[in-house]
């Protein structure tokens, strides 16, 4: 374990200096600040006097809603709490924006906060941090990502795979053979996940698999406006949606062009929103139980605290059957 | 939860008549017992006498050596004692031979010795309990083994797909363009797990993909004298092995044949036994760390034991480098 003493010989400055600059003290430059910190991250160093404090962890969140109870992130923060808290841990939930990520290296900010690990949430492939976590040094589980081969980096989420097949399953027993997807676009690793669940379940199935039944694209309402329809022509009779809030767009969509759901067209979301028992229909749909996904991420990081190497933990898939899939329109 | 006033009822008999088939007393028929066991988990009764005893958990192995440490078994049975002992559960270790699993109901075996859940180690598809997982009640934690859909059961293993993208990086690195794989026949999960993993990882690194280039069979010595010299009559100039056991009756069978490891051919293992170090030349191969295995079994069935329903916990594979690979032969 590296002292304060390997960073000042290291950087051939004193050791008052080094601890100043560890503490955020106002005396000692900006320039030589960051030296010290990524010395400090460089060597191993472990901030004892904030880490003595207390047990303490982070759930870094970017780009999701946790306030409420019905917003997504609200089930996952609650579940992991509820798993670490009684287990002594401290957490602390922070938003983080691409801009903060930008100025502030990963393992430097967490080792200035005496995080001994985070739980990362919502960041896209196009996060600064996701390329840090490729080598960091901090016992890290990111929700829905995934890094290759870093023993520090672990992943959990819900297996797509799974509930694709659930989905597929019950489409084909209601007899349908022309099954779409509408997804986001895959510049994320979950999305890429599911197209990729999508094509293997269609395969195992024997369906068809054609570009035609496929539409990807950024804005909900525009790519549903754009796609439901194309689909449509294409003889499709269900469709499946990468996310529950894309699959409700289209319960509008079908309702303004007169198509009913699900005697003309079949509907399967991802995730049980719990708005997705209000909709007209009630929409069928792919459950990830968030609380779970919660507490998934703490059992991740309890691995990696022991130094049990884990790369990924997946969660079961369940299917919801509602109202919005039914037979095969003749 | 069920009483034995349930079972009582559901059978017509007497509440002392199912607390004796309960207790295995001498007095009742071998067949009413077995009808109050059957019903007892139908119902899913507790024994609560047996369960008050103390936190008991159970390590079933099947075809798999432990009791010494050079055995493949031995840490990971450790690595799960290391975990669940400090936390006061009781950990049985208790062989299962295939005639006993059809002698006995698995979800009745686990109720009459009290155990909440189990760790099973070393069983393939023909195992008659794989059947019986499909729907048991009782959480259990499989390794190298997988269950669809079961919310009661989940998995554990080290990322094959991992290990071989390692492995044939490694040697893609070395100049290798014909990579072989030899390995045991298809009728296992894992084995089939790593055989995929094999035609993704050429297939991802635009190598061809050949039958020619792989053997499988089930005897070890046998199989290796028949496959290496086809493969390399193919000319295949590396080859990997579903297991170190192959990979090292190949270092004998190359030696008797006159060939030079690595300098005609580079071989590579998966899992690293203790032995691995002292073949000549030592043996490069895939790691699995078994006491992290062991480990990971035990968070996997916490996770169970909370109802946080998983599916699979996937541990990292690491790439060992020794002297059984080297660069592609003029």
């Amino acid at each position: 374990m590296a002292t304060i003493n390997d960073i000042a010989a290291k950087l051939g400055i004193s050791k008052s200096t080094v601890s100043k600059g560890l503490n955020n003290a106002d005396d000692v430059s900006e320039e030589t600040r960051k030296k010290i910190l990524e010395t400090a991250v460089e060597l191993g160093y472990i901030n004892k006097r904030q880490q003595k404090k207390s047990k303490r962890l982070c759930i870094l969140i970017e780009n999701m809603d946790y306030d409420t109870p019905n917003q997504f992130g609200h089930d996952i923060v609650l579940g992991f709490k509820q798993m670490a808290e009684p287990d002594g841990w401290t957490v602390d939930i922070i938003p983080i924006s691409i801009d903060f990520q930008k100025l502030t290296p990963y393992d430097i900010f967490m080792m200035q906060g005496g995080y001994q690990a985070a739980f990362i949430l919502g960041m896209s492939l196009l996060d600064p941090w996701m390329q840090e976590f490729r080598t960091s040094a901090v016992p890290t589980v990111l929700y829905d990502n995934y890094i290759k081969s870093n023993p520090n980096i672990a992943s959990v989420g819900c297996d797509s795979q799974e509930g694709f097949e659930l989905a597929v399953k019950h489409l084909v027993q209601l007899g349908h053979k022309k099954i779409g997807l509408i997804s986001g676009p895959l510049d994320s690793y979950i999305l890429q996940a599911r197209y990729q669940a999508y094509l293997n379940t269609l395969s195992k199935y024997n369906l068809e698999i054609n570009d035609n039944y496929i539409g990807l694209g950024y804005y909900v309402a525009e790519s549903t406006k754009k796609y439901i329809p194309r689909l449509l022509d294409e003889g499709v009779t269900a469709i499946l949606f990468s996310h529950d809030v894309r699959a409700i767009s289209a319960i509008t969509e079908c309702r303004d062009r007169g198509l009913r759901i699900p005697d003309d067209i079949s509907i399967i979301g991802f995730d049980d929103l719990p708005m997705t028992t209000y909709t007209v229909p009630p929409l069928t749909t792919i459950r990830q139980d968030r609380t779970a996904l919660g507490k998934c991420g703490f059992y991740a990081l309890s691995c990696l605290l022991n130094k049990v190497t884990i790369g990924s933990i997946l969660l079961r898939a369940t299917l919801i059957v509602r109202g919005s899939t039914g037979p095969v329109p003749h």
